[in-house]
Order: structure tokens, then sequence, then C-alpha cells
């Protein structure tokens, strides 16, 4: 097993300093409208508006001092390289972040503030190894990967610790699944702390190969993406796929309509900013993908990094 | 003195079990741009979307047997008519709601969701006033005015203990004031629990009535409305005035551009839904109408209620 509680522990007491302990918010509008309770870890109001700060900042901090000083490297479209390059300016070494040019401008500005060194790229998966591992090779720095990286998995597992305390007496926790780096660890995390948990997936139709996956018992890599979850356009890693396999009980899949819907309704009833990736969860209820009835629902809000100068329901 | 520390206490008492305990958030990337530290009370994530529901709550609780049967009556552009439904609501009585005919259709709707009885009038204090009498003829309800009442202004002092809970030490507090509830209801609470602590009142100078009442140490309504902040478009009342000259240390005002700025940076940096009348205090430190350096600042975000239909950023 890659990881386990005691990983995620020592992660959380690795980065408790530097990142923040996220709100879990109720609605009674939308626990009414699903006939369950939900309870959101809003990890979008955490540091660098994601949860990948935990995963980066436990990845950067494990690192020995002669090896963080050859600096980091990492390839990201956006919430990740944020992390990373914050991780590295608060340890004072350097970050290298490659990015696909077609990546949101917040998010390229949001890595320029951090003090990251950015280096663009085509928005191709190849593009974005051959840019890293040129990297690599001229600064001997560490690569910290999106999610195939055992640390990075502890990292992300923390939010489900901090939500688990904060509601013991959860039924199902629900997350996003991208890279599967948050799903993987919230669901070591979930499952040591409460058995009965259930945990379930959920994914963009667009962008399905989790779900896919997971029936076909072995991993099958995306050849097709279309969805606005910009978040999860990614295949799921072979050192998460694993872990899902094994702790995950579900991967359900909705539409653009429903991420879009969901995204609406979060802003307009919870009142904060969530991302299309961080809707794809409530979309889920929203589709009836499983049935939230009597359910005390951990949902963990993944990201709030938008442009608010192109919103979705404004552009259709 | 109208109201005092243990008369927002005993409000706090009542209204507990009905109202969220708002998170205080902190933002690294606004707090740095203005060289001091800023806590963020959420008031945007309070029931019906608005600090208004801790005042309403109060005074539709503390309601005698007898008079709480005939049901309670209020004019509101908005958020303290759908926090005076919703708690006539929990407390099973009929609530009479008096909206102007150009109330914010998300506001109506609120209102209506909580069962609230509407009584469209036309946009104007006078036909507010006449409708109102009218219904209180009717029903022989009481009255439950937006901000002059104690009970009102009370309760709304609720959010200032609960800060100074969290974040002991602010050096000040800012709050927007429209009919004074808030203001009045924070200054009479902050002060009692920490003498040394500044009250700063924030208003649109498109509706400056309280910044010119507390320069020209007399109360001057307002002639002429010109702002965005739907919220802060009413004369300050006598009640609230009279606190507010006694235990408040200056009000400022702020432009219309500060004002959707503020908005902006809101939504983008801390990720949460804040509406016009709750970006006045943060542009307020925008547009340094103090000096914010070094000092720690509570801000209190009054609510977060708006059309995502029609953004500010996307009109202009």
């Amino acid at each position: 097993m890659p990881i386990d509680l005691d990983a995620i522990r020592a992660a959380h007491d690795r980065i408790r300093p530097h990142i923040h302990r996220t709100p879990v918010l109720t609605c009674a509008r939308l626990s009414a409208e699903c006939g369950g309770k939900i309870f959101f870890k809003c990890e979008n109001l955490q540091k660098i508006g994601a949860f990948k700060a935990r995963g980066a900042t436990n990845a950067v901090f494990a690192l020995s001092e002669v090896a963080a000083l050859r600096g980091v490297v990492t390839h990201s479209s956006g919430n990740h390289g944020a992390a990373v390059a914050r991780a590295a300016k608060l340890r004072g070494i350097p970050a290298h972040i490659v990015m696909p040019s077609n990546s949101a401008k917040p998010k390229i500005r949001a890595v320029e503030a951090y003090g990251g060194k950015i280096t663009l790229c085509e928005p191709t998966q190849a593009a974005r190894e051959t840019a890293c591992n040129a990297l690599l090779e001229k600064t001997l720095g560490t690569l910290i990967h999106p999610f195939e990286d055992e640390l990075v998995m502890a990292g992300q597992g923390t939010a489900a610790i901090e939500l688990l305390e904060d509601v013991p007496d959860l039924d199902l926790i629900l997350a996003p699944v991208g890279g599967g780096g948050l799903l993987s660890g919230t669901a070591i995390a979930a499952k040591a702390l409460r058995p009965a948990i259930k945990i379930i997936g959920t994914e963009p139709a667009g962008a399905d190969d989790a779900a896919r996956s997971f029936r076909a018992h072995q991993r099958i890599p995306l050849t097709h993406v279309d969805t606005i979850a910009d978040g999860l356009r990614t295949t799921i890693g072979e050192l998460n796929f694993d872990i899902v396999q094994h702790h995950v009980d579900d991967i359900v899949t909705v539409s653009e309509a429903g991420i879009i819907a969901a995204m609406r309704l979060i802003w307009e009833a919870v009142k904060i900013i969530v991302e299309p990736s961080a809707a794809v969860p409530y979309a889920a209820i929203l589709e009836r993908r499983f049935d939230p009835a009597h359910q005390r629902i951990g949902l963990i809000l993944s990201g709030g990094n938008v442009d608010l100068d192109k919103l979705p329901w404004m552009e259709r």
C-alpha cells in the first residue's frame, strides 16, 4: 500500500502552519433539495484557492535540505502550479512550472505572483513531459508530480481528516476525480478513520476515464476530452487508480449542463465561488447519480479559481 | 442608552439555535495590498445570505406568545424581509412583507420561499409606510422595523461578539451603514468588549447621509440617492444615529467605482460572493479612506444576495 493514515497525519502536521483550516458550510436550501444533508468542505477557500496547496506543500516541505536547494519542477494547467510555486517560495527555493499555453489567465498570473518560473508549452501531455524533463535535467531539481506522488496524495488526504473531525458521522464523501490525487488521499484517510463510510468519485462525462477504468478494472487512458471542468481533463494516474480500485465505492459521471447548473446553484445559495471542477460532485447530487435521501454527505469543493469575465451561464 | 452588551448577549442566546456561526476568513493577498491584516466576518454566509437574519430572528423570537399569534409586519427592499419571513416561519406565525416594486428579483423570490406574504408598493419611503400601516391596522400584528428597533439592533450586534471571540485583538472594525442597525449594534458590542477598539462606518458617497449627519452632529435625511449598494439607500434611523454619534469613531464614504472594484476583488481573491453593500467597507480600505497599515481590521461582510445575471463589471 503506497500511503496510509499515518502518512496523511504526518502530512497534516507538516503543512498545518502553511495552510488554512477551511470551514465546512451547510446550506438549508441545497440540503432540502436533495433530501439529505450536505457538508461542503471549502477547499475553494484554501490557500491559492484550491486543495492543491495541501499536497504541494507537503511534497516541498518533505524535501531534504540538499534536495531542496536545487528547487522543484512541475507541470500543471493551473492550481497545482500555483501551489508548488507558493510552497517553494515559503521554503525559499526555486520553482519551475511548465504550463500549457491555453491555461486560464488568472492561473498563469497566480503562478507568477508566487514567483514561479513559467515555461509555456503546447497543450498536450507529451509536450508537458518533454518540457518538464528538460528542466529536470538542467536544474537537477525534484519533480513534484500533480498526482502520481505519494507525498502529494498524502497531503490531499488531509482535507478528509479535517472534514471528519468537524462532522464525524458522515455516511459518504464525494470528491471530483481528475488525476486522482484528491480522491485517493481522501479514500485512504476516510476509510481508515471510518470504515463504514462510502467514497464516491465524480467525473465529467466528457472526461470519464476514471469511471470507465473503474468498471473495466483496468486503467483506460482518455482519448477524447470535452468538459468545462478544466481541472479534471487528466487521465487518472496509475498509483491513484490502484488506490481507487481498492478504496472507492463508485465513480459516477455528470453532464456539462449539470456542472454549470451545480456551479451556479453553489454560487447563488452557498454564496461562495467554485470553479467548474469543484461543482462536479454537487452535479452528481443534482442529477441523482446516486440516492442522496437521508444521507449525511461530505462534499469536497476542490477549488474556486475562475475568470470572472467568463461565466458559463453568460456564454450560453 | 437604548441597548447594552447584556441585551446583545441575550439576543445571542435567543438566536443561536437559528443562525449560522459564520466563519472569519483571511486573505493573504488583500491583507498584503493594504499593509494591515483583514479579518472578514462572513455574514454573506449567514442564513438568508445576510446579517439581517440576526436582528429579525431576535425580534420575532422575543415576542410574547399572545403578540406572536397576530404575526409580524415589515417593509424591506430585500434582506430584512427575507429574514423576518424566515424567522416567522420558524416560529410558526404569519409575516407580511411590504416590498418596493423595483426590488431585486432574487430578493422577492427569497421572501416568497420563506412563506412571507408580499405586498408590493411604489419605491418611496412614504408608500412603504402607508402600506405597512394598513397591514398593521388590519392584522394587529407587530412591526419589525428594519433598523429602528432595539431588538433588531441587539441582534445585529451579535456578529461583533462572535468576531471578537474569534479575533480578540482587533484594532478596528469596519461596517457598512444604511439605516444603521448593524453599525449601532456593532459599536455597542465592540466598545463594551474592547474599549480601545475603533469603529468606522462606511457608506457610498451616493447615499452619504450618515457621514454628513456625523459631521454636522445632527441627522440630515437623504434627499438624493445614487448607488449600486442597494442595501444602503436608506437614511440612518434616529435611534441608530444617536448611538453612532456616541460610539462610532468615524464615518467615511467611497465611490461607486471603488465599490465595484472591491466587490470583484473579494469574489476573486477571497472566493466568496458579496453584494455591493457588503463591499463598501473594503472599498474604504482600497480607497485609503483611513490608514490601514499595521492595523488588525475586522470587516463585516454584510450580505451576499446578488443577481448572477447582472454583474456590475459586465454591465460597464
